[in-house]
């Protein structure tokens, strides 16, 4: 997929232009491992039991939908090699992350409880996902917000 | 799908088991169109153009997943219909939307812009989705969030 700026032929719901990047099952634990701190190749490569095909594929999507950069990395003796790092816009994903996580700990729970705790890195407290008044900081529940459709579909 | 509480061989993270109910994509249309206030069957089908058969089998899904309930409802003269609505585990999905509207807005944007603004009901003020702490309840900047993970994968 290009990075979907100009196209014309996108989704006018936003919902469904982040779906295009992040509903393939894979692009999402790819995504999940380099916010982890895995970098290389291999590394991801071995985690996730992806085959390498498949990998280069998940990749090059992220790269061109601008949430992926490739940096070149040279171990001694080593030819040039590519690590992925998350771009801005891939960084940004961590609140969808965040809230997919929340939902699917409260309303698809594991009897071993949740998989991941969401934490301050300062403090060690935890933190959730929520609506924020753009005015005034402080938390509207999600039964006080409204969507308003400033496009027809 | 079944409702996914207790099953051994879901996907230990949670972002993979909100996004088995999420990730397919006319399952998040058919979310959104109830969301909106489109209760009826052929609403639904009308607005989405979804074949009916499709549209049963999503529905089904949804209900089995436990984010949308069905009411009977009877017309003068008709027989009795279902109607579709979401349960609390659905309208908690709010934020989920909300994130993933919030992100497409600002990362795969469209030359018309944003296709919907969030706003608080009571006062029309803009909001947005983020993480906030859960002991002093103000925002905490995406940057300063980490993810600990709580299970091997």
């Amino acid at each position: 997929m290009a990075r979907a700026g100009a196209a014309s032929d996108d989704p006018v719901c936003s919902i469904e232009r982040s779906l295009l990047v992040l509903g393939e099952r894979w692009s999402l634990l790819v995504l999940r491992e380099i916010n982890r701190g895995k970098h290389r190749f291999a590394e991801i490569q071995t985690s996730l039991g992806i085959a390498p095909n498949l990998l280069s594929t998940r990749l090059k999507t992220l790269v061109d939908a601008g949430v992926v950069r490739k940096r070149t990395y040279q171990e001694p003796g080593s030819r040039h090699r590519d690590s992925y790092h998350l771009t801005e816009a891939g960084q940004e994903l961590q609140v969808i992350f965040g809230a997919l996580q929340q939902w699917g700990d409260r309303h698809c729970p594991r009897p071993s409880g949740p998989s991941a705790a969401r934490r301050e890195r300062t403090t060690g407290k935890p933190v959730h996902v929520g609506f924020i008044s753009n005015e005034t900081g402080r938390e509207i529940p999600h039964t006080d917000v409204v969507f308003e459709l400033t496009l027809d579909r």
